[in-house]
């Protein structure tokens, strides 16, 4: 029975209370008899030349191997002569799309009550291209790329979630008013794959509209597909709505199957150690990484726990108003197993 | 006495609704005996090769001589061959700074009551270059373009404002940590101008936060100031918190002096010429018109119908719920004058 079999694992427990909520996930998959070994990396403290970067080559071939991995929050040490951490794990591990789930949490009330949609972002181009030079003085440029290669394979991967998800709809985010030739790009990649999924309904929507319609009726969205910085931007608005980013859930999809789950959320350097972080998103990430295995059940058993401990104001950490340390949260996320 | 003095105003009615909001507006400033000429101008049916779209050089000449204008909503026809009214009319009048007060509408309940902000968006630059091109088949780019001139202007335009309009706090918008020359060129510039303030606090905000703290508690906020895009997003989004581009005013501020005020909502072609139309984002705006005129009693004066009006179910526009014509939300304005 595959199901048995330990199957390894990436755990990058990232920094400042990165090791803390990491060790909530080991708690809780230990409790939930998970069957996943981790091998665990951490951010190096010099340049590893390899990777240009703090992170360790041999951390990266971990993820390559495995195929899946758990992130916590990295900051990029200051300084120059380095690429920043996330940035990295995107371009070396070809994470091209980046899903977010977001929903309203039974028991957490927000201002919002029903939002159940999906940004998937994608995680390679556009604005994050890193052109950019100063034209002549007090003159400079960034460079916007947008190819078909990386806006196919993002349309593809959010029309297969949709259709592999049991969601109706998906809207592309875009200002192609405005940017005709890039954004005009990635709508005519999306239109293009939207026509090999007809059971799923295809709309555009402008994002400065769609910003406005998602404060005012998030119901309105199901899920929504972007270029980089839209997606950037959208799923942060949207994890406002339901409680922030110390409640969703992110998972990277990258080349060759590999998965990397990550909680989004900074490293909190301030309240680092003192037993005060929520680990809510990096669980609820590492559910994601759990459906991504199809180890659905022990998902499933995870998923509900939280919801359940979430709801108990006596359970919440410090960032949602309560006073729980992180390890009664966890203790209780595991009594709720 | 100067103030009985009629002053001359460019009125830009606009297409679709944009009639029947100005007619609504110019009843209003009849029955308040505002001393307001307008000079109306309507868009052309052909291009006019002096201003390569389809707005007529007359009716720019007409804002450039006046100084002070209003205008609806403009859609711009379909085809090629000429420019985006509402981008010819930012370039032409270097309408440089888009000023979007947004507050909670005593009597108007929506999921926030405690908004009270203003975007200040740069208006003529950063990726509404119009600069794109295809490198190879499948590959296109788009250039943002960031000066030091028209970001120093911009910042100069927040900070005078805050600190005559009684406000606290500048928050600069970026993704500098990912742009950071164009987006960190403009940064450098707000901080050059901050330094010029002492007694108005400064910050910055990368935008993906901003728009998760925006949705979560807009009260933190005071003014905003930011790029181009960001301010299209960001201003669409917070009019959403108070009910909508509907219920939000707009001011451009331009070179030479000129302030045009704007709807900046949509045209509306589905319920023209039906008596169906919301008149308030443009009365709002033609409120701003007269704030910056000088003409404060009629402002207020005026703002405080709208308000009272819109308080009342029974008086809203199809938009907001209710049953109202325009005409009959316009009549209500006039009674509670
Ligand atoms: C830290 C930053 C570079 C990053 C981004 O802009 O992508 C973050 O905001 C995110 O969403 O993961
Ligand atoms: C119509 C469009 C070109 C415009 C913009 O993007 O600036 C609009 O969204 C606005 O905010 O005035």
């Amino acid at each position: 029975d595959a199901s048995t079999l330990p199957i390894r694992a990436t755990l990058f427990p990232g920094d400042g209370i990165g090791p803390e909520i990491a060790v909530s996930v080991k708690q809780v998959f230990d409790a939930a008899e998970v069957p996943i070994e981790w091998e665990e990396h951490f951010v190096g403290d010099t340049v590893d030349p390899r990777t240009e970067s703090f992170l360790t080559w041999e951390s990266l071939e971990s993820v390559r191997r495995n195929k899946v991995g758990l992130k916590g929050p990295m900051a990029t040490p200051i300084g120059k002569g380095h690429r920043s951490l996330n940035l990295t794990l995107r371009k070396e591990l070809g994470l091209y799309a980046n899903v977010r789930p977001c929903y309203s949490l039974p028991g957490y009330k927000t201002r919002y009550d029903d939002v159940n949609l999906v940004t998937i972002r994608e995680n390679t181009e556009g604005e994050y291209s890193g052109l950019e030079h100063q034209v002549v003085r007090g003159v400079v440029e960034s460079l916007k790329i947008i190819t078909r290669q990386a806006s196919l394979r993002v349309a593809e991967y959010a029309f297969h979630y949709a259709k592999t998800h049991g969601r109706q709809r998906v809207s592309a985010i875009h200002k192609a008013n405005i940017m005709r030739k890039t954004d005009g790009l990635f709508l005519k990649c999306c239109r293009e794959v939207a026509e090999k999924y007809p059971e799923i309904k295809y709309e555009e929507v402008i994002i400065d509209n769609c910003c406005m319609m998602l404060v005012k009726n998030p119901a309105l969205f199901d899920v929504l597909v972007m270029p980089n910085l839209y997606g950037d931007i959208i799923s942060d608005l949207c994890a406002g709505l339901v409680g922030g980013l110390g409640l969703t859930p992110s998972c990277n999809i990258g080349e060759e199957g590999v998965a990397l789950a990550e909680a989004v959320h900074g490293s909190a350097p301030d309240i680092a150690g003192k037993n005060l972080a929520n680990p809510t998103a990096l669980l609820l990430s590492s559910v994601m990484m759990l459906r991504h295995l199809g180890l659905n059940d022990q998902a499933e058993q995870i998923h509900d726990a939280i919801i359940k401990t979430i709801a108990k104001q006596k359970y919440r950490t410090v960032d949602l108003g309560g006073t729980s340390s992180t390890t009664d949260f966890t203790k209780a996320v595991i009594d709720n197993l």
